[in-house]
């Protein structure tokens, strides 16, 4: 009885016309990064466990997916039993075990497993910084496409396979950097001709500011998760939660501007100025977005808006300076299609201190949701042929044959039907493939040294020499 | 105390000039898939176990690495002791357990472990042909540029993950589809500049054929493990390992021809066609060879070479027809750089019979190797910007952020330092980097709207337009 064939939950497999679809972002995204100067890098599909545990989290710990120590592993007859019969339980399941218990199976894991897949793109990428520092030439501009995994529960648009497209600057605290990431974005998305998209700006000492004006600074965590709500539950919900979270009546007060921002970047900064005047810290980030902003307006952007979003937290103990998030554009119901953001010691857990990054990261998946949804991926994102040659026996598919060489050598992509079948399944093959021209070689075409041309949409067809061949397929 | 940081035995980072000589590679061979007709899929990095385990016989199975479950799990409490303490013995320790113990290990192991990485290309492309048949137009043209992971004991030159890069027809018996193959090595090595590669063709009939006619049909295996060894060992080496296989002396004085296999390619056809005339299944091998070898003369290849080699066995229970084999220009001592071959029945353990298919594979990283032996990557290939805009602060710089702006809308990589720094550093950077051209940017220049552009190997400086920076940078 053969398998019936399938994959593993949460990832996908890739036709050709999705691939050339994907490319062509990815194509999009990577001249773009290297216009901008970065240059990429790769790094191994999976990493020493040690070197992702404990950086994402509990939550994340419990996400990343661990190999199994590769060979026959066999345990020490003196050291433990073989049960009778083995049961593995999930952790959801009614019967759980005492805590030392689960530290005996950690270690026992640990003992079986040492490597696991990379979860991110950013941990790999401050331990690549770390462990090659005297090759690399600071301030080093690199970027990373590669994918990485994760086992999330599987659901619409998640998956546990997919792609991260990062550029990530280290080395330089310049706020010219965010002013280029800025425009990196916008010139992505503006190549990719998406209009309208937002690009929302903060920064953490802004965030820091609010909490230190309202005299919460201890809850500033609480408060930056309630503010970031304010999309999905309005006002009163945020101020509900923050008044269950600790945070004073008087001190909503004293932000309440915060939860109508309105009005231009430069009057959302006059704002905050206003609000944060007693703040050291809030006035250095204030300070911060007024550079950025400043230097994008006078360069401007092309299909893109830039805003300042007070409300913008992301992974808030992650970030320590500016912080980026992208919204598709008004209309399409997506959430965002990329963030970023300035974080001040990236590689200090791998023992190299003082080293300053900031970077922005594009949401593949998403990003081609949108396309798709807006029908702007170009007609001519394709692999296919385009033209398929007809096989008529021997005699002429060697001169088919003959010609698809010289094509080729052009560049140009043709390919002849491999048996000589009915016409009417040739003619079919091409048109199921979406192959555009047909090219019908006989006795009569050999004799005159020409071709029969069918453009199989219009269904025209006409004969044409070698060389008007190759003008009408280039 | 941080982590020092490394990555798992075996893996590789690859820094920005490998990824883009790397890069170099793969875009070469995906042009010339495309330009064949071939259309790219994706399959994901991990599979079902049971899609993989039992593809790759017993040594394939122990190298595949697999993966955790996701989650926490627990043992059943009522089903299994824990220990007091663990112990994880590897199969080389001197302490071994039972056959019964290795089950229940399995068993265990079994259920812990679900899914597996991707072991090559093939199996994956045999499942997702079955899985898809119903939206493949068939013949199905597919390629495939994705990563492998084995756990190999890592050498020189052997990793545990490596990129595969596959092309495969299934769904026809044309012999077109071998001659097109050729084509397709020739294509792309002769855009690589490699030249005197040696693409070695044989058939698994042939070999068939020749075991029959020296009577030993049931040691075919045997033989051509034996025949393959005839570059290492020698023709008595080989001789004495066949005759202890149980080859008899008189079948392999039949089959001396094969020993001293030499002349061109219709006299090696010739000879084969004398040694063969009894088994009508080496003559069907003779016949198609024929075909194959035909063909291409007529068509011609640019700088490889096509060679009948009758030792070429390869992974023989896989092929059942033509076999490939590609071998780098002499000089250089590398093994094959490419292989492939027509298996007959691929789908049929996923359930689809009769589809028969052929491909052939490029194998990047000895590629990468023979290029760099030879010098071949053109200085063209970096991802380095072209020019470095040096910084002198807030007003230069947003002077030659607008410059820089305007230049990366035309397509030319350029960047700026991002710091106020010492014009030496600065220089060095670009030095370091591999920037060719640095510009300058005074008051002077700001002044006369120009730029000062410093070649940096040559030392040369020059004042220029804008028309004239984009025209030098381009």
């Amino acid at each position: 009885m053969a398998q019936k064939p399938s994959i593993p939950k949460g990832t996908r497999d890739f036709s050709p016309a999705e691939v050339a679809k994907r490319n062509y972002i990815f194509s999009i995204i990577k001249s773009n990064f290297e216009k901008f100067g970065f240059q990429p890098i790769e790094t191994p599909t999976f990493e020493n466990s040690e070197t992702l545990m404990g950086k994402y989290g509990e939550e994340g710990d419990r996400l990343i997916f661990k190999i199994l120590n590769s060979g026959n592993y066999f345990f020490n007859k003196n050291k433990i039993e073989l049960p009778e019969s083995i049961e593995v339980l999930q952790s959801n399941s009614a019967e759980t075990i005492s805590v030392n218990e689960l530290v005996e199976l950690n270690k026992f894991t640990g003992k079986i497993s040492e490597k696991a897949l990379r979860y991110d793109l950013t941990v790999p990428f401050a331990r690549y910084v770390v462990q090659h520092q005297n090759e690399i030439e600071f301030p080093f501009k690199r970027y990373q496409i590669q994918p990485v995994w994760r086992a999330d529960r599987p659901q619409k648009g998640r998956f546990r396979e997919f792609y991260q497209c990062d550029a990530d600057v280290v080395g330089s605290t310049s706020l010219w950097q965010e002013v280029e990431l800025v425009q990196l974005y916008d010139s992505v998305f503006s190549a990719l001709e998406l209009e309208g998209v937002t690009i929302k700006i903060n920064n953490r000492k802004i965030l820091s500011g609010i909490a230190e004006v309202i005299g919460a600074s201890d809850k500033l965590i609480d408060f930056t998760v309630a503010l970031d709500k304010l999309d999905k539950i309005g006002e009163d919900g945020v101020k509900k939660e923050m008044v269950e979270k600790g945070i004073s009546e008087a001190a909503l007060e004293k932000v309440q501007p915060l939860f109508n921002f309105t009005g231009t970047i430069a009057e959302k900064i006059e704002k905050l100025s206003a609000l944060l005047s007693s703040s050291p810290e809030g006035m250095k980030g204030v300070e911060e977005l007024q550079f950025i902003c400043d230097n994008i307006k006078v360069l401007g952007l092309d299909k893109s808006e830039l805003d300042l979003d007070v409300t913008l937290a992301r992974g808030l103990n992650y970030y320590t300076g500016a912080i980026f998030e992208v919204s598709a554009p008004k209309g399409v119901a997506m959430g965002s299609i990329g963030g970023g953001g300035r974080y001040d010691d990236l590689t200090g857990i791998f023992g190299l201190k003082n080293m300053s990054g900031v970077g922005i990261s594009f949401g593949l998946d998403r990003i081609y949701l949108v396309l798709e949804e807006l029908n702007l991926f170009p007609e001519t994102v394709t692999s296919t042929s385009k033209a398929l040659f007809l096989n008529f026996g021997q005699e002429e598919a060697l001169y088919s044959m003959k010609t698809i060489s010289q094509l080729r050598k052009e560049g140009i992509k043709v390919e002849m039907y491999p048996d000589n079948a009915k016409i009417g399944k040739q003619f079919q093959h091409a048109d199921k493939r979406g192959i555009p021209f047909a090219v019908i070689v006989g006795g009569d075409e050999i004799a005159n040294n020409q071709y029969a041309l069918k453009d199989l949409a219009s269904g025209e067809q006409k004969k044409v020499s070698l060389e008007e061949l190759k003008e009408l397929l280039k």
